[in-house]
């Protein structure tokens, strides 16, 4: 790794200490002394370089776009990540970190701009393994073209947290003429999905070794701000977009049904979901519906749009498999129900307890 | 507690099922189905309504000050809040983590705005120790005037956090007349401090009773945006402010050295530290001067508006102990020294290891 690149004659040591890969990270790290600088330097400075990060600050300095700044609004959107592995087929804490609140703003029909990330660590978490956290982190940021501006380390003492958890907070700015919401899905709408649901959720459980069996799934996690880029070129009236992750695509929809008062009705057989999902959750007795995603999107969207959208939505990586899967009712009481292969219906309500803890 | 003003006639409960303030948290409040869902409308949203939270959203819509966008620049900041325990004598993690992050934007000299906030809660914490944190946290956002805009809350298992831990992200407003950065301290400047040091520090490890006496120090945990309004108004030309936190106030002057390339020097005697933490101090072998703070700032200014920046300090409950402490001198090497009342000079370098782990 890079010294800084700002030597300064001082007593005391004059360039930081190296940290070694294989070293622990160790309470020291949190104390926001020299040990917390030599972090910052070595570790999230040259993985993560922004031109904010490195004025070194306790505070961004951030430009809105160009000419934008009368004509819109900010969006802000926070998560806590605390997924357990740390790694899984598909992604990582780090990724997820950045594409869940990078998602959260996207579905606004925002760009997203800015993320701050807070990072608590567990007395003993190899800085190995931070590193690659953080690279990842870099990754996939770039993927999505946002920059990491601000950060936090804090270390609590061993069995006190859980190696790593980390929060991203993300910053958007949503022009005047996009109106997107969850309160605005209307009677006639269309409903689609971009892709197969429950891969993230039995990625991980995979991954705990919680299947009893060998799965080849893997966590769908993904940017998917220009997806919506290039959807919304095609389909520019989208009503509602949201991304169904914690509770799945059932309780996601129950949300929005409550939101915009009006009843959804899903086609069970229009939902794409891969075998190995629809195997591991036969198998555990979950229902598909419920499990979380980290790289879909629900759309609802009129009618007469709904064609142009899924087709911008097939043409970009992450909506190969996007499906039409429901309608908006007429009724107002937010509902919504499932029309089974066999012609019965069935009601969805969100998800009651918790299925699957540590999945995000 | 309120039910939420909008009932919408549905399948399965019709209103959200009460919360008992005697209940705890379970692995399912963090699920994103129907329990985090009462936990959000009973817990989180009356105490802290803002019209955003209120949406319902994933994301927020924020507006800029009236006018300002194009003449400006946002400011973000984000720390994670990990103190133990989460009550101490003069303040709590709720009050904590508000004041930390909007005194992180206010030293930018931008005006703070908004927060988001995401919670990590340990399995088992009582509700009612939550209810309490938030309650804290609207109680210090509407001191300090800004809006909680956005949350998440996560839960983890029992031994896999501390009970809870609050990451908060700040977005503030920064006028493009105001330039402030711990990059301008010039020599000539004189240094200011906004009151005795080492209080919050000393008040946490006392409530631990790590001090083995009992004292009457209380944390000056306080969000010092409106001080700071004050000061900028008598003192328009300020070159450094910073708030003084982990690493405590050498710490955090020998980072504004280096970052500046100056040498400062303190006059020991100015330096204001209140009884108790000096005993204390002199008990545990601990230096004051780098025992964190979370209601104090250093100024660095040019000697001709020093006085009234002190004067109008003074003036504010958060700024009346207020004192000229030192000076940047002609040097360049980031030397941070200090005089003794005897004549002898020392230097300081940065908090090198962890001397009071959790205590913000």
């Amino acid at each position: 790794m890079d010294q800084p690149s700002t030597p300064i004659q001082m007593e005391g040591p004059v360039c930081p200490v190296p940290l070694r890969h294989n070293e622990q990270i160790v309470l020291g790290h949190g104390s926001g002394g020299r040990m917390t600088n030599d972090l910052i330097r070595q570790v999230f400075q040259p993985a993560l370089s922004s031109p904010a990060l490195l004025e070194g600050n306790d505070f961004a300095r951030l430009s809105l776009p160009e000419g934008a700044a009368l004509q819109g609004r900010l969006i802000t959107s926070t998560d806590c990540h605390i997924v357990s592995p740390l790694f899984f087929p598909g992604g990582d804490i780090g990724r997820l970190a950045v594409c869940g609140t990078v998602n959260d703003i996207a579905v606004s029909g925002a760009r997203p701009l800015y993320l701050t990330a807070g990072f608590i660590l567990e007395e003993g978490l190899p800085i190995d393994t931070l590193h690659r956290v953080v690279q990842s982190m870099q990754a996939a940021a770039g993927e999505a073209g946002v920059q990491i501006v601000a950060g936090d380390t804090k270390v609590v003492e061993r069995g006190k947290a859980d190696g790593l958890f980390i929060t991203t907070t993300g910053i958007g700015w949503l022009p005047d003429q996009i109106h997107i919401g969850g309160e605005r899905a209307q009677k006639g709408d269309v409903v689609l999905v971009s892709g197969s649901v429950g891969d993230h959720g039995i990625a991980v459980l995979a991954e705990r070794g919680e299947l009893g069996f060998t799965t080849e799934i893997k966590s769908d996690t993904a940017p998917l701000n220009h997806l919506i880029d290039a959807m919304l070129q095609a389909a520019p009236h989208v009503h509602v977009l949201r991304d169904p992750t914690r509770g799945g695509l059932a309780t996601t929809l129950k949300e929005i049904a409550e939101q915009s008062r009006v009843d959804i009705q899903l086609e069970e057989k229009a939902i794409p979901i891969a075998p190995g999902v629809r195997a591991a959750c036969e198998m555990l007795g979950f229902d598909p519906l419920y499990i979380a995603n980290e790289g879909k999107m629900i759309v609802i969207l009129p009618e007469d749009e709904a064609d142009a959208a899924l087709q911008a939505l097939r043409a970009h990586p992450y909506g190969v498999s996007a499906m039409r899967i429901g309608a908006v009712l007429p009724g107002q009481s937010g509902r919504v129900s499932i029309r089974t292969p066999l012609g019965a219906t069935r009601v969805l309500d969100m998800l009651a307890g918790e299925m699957l803890p540590r999945i995000c």
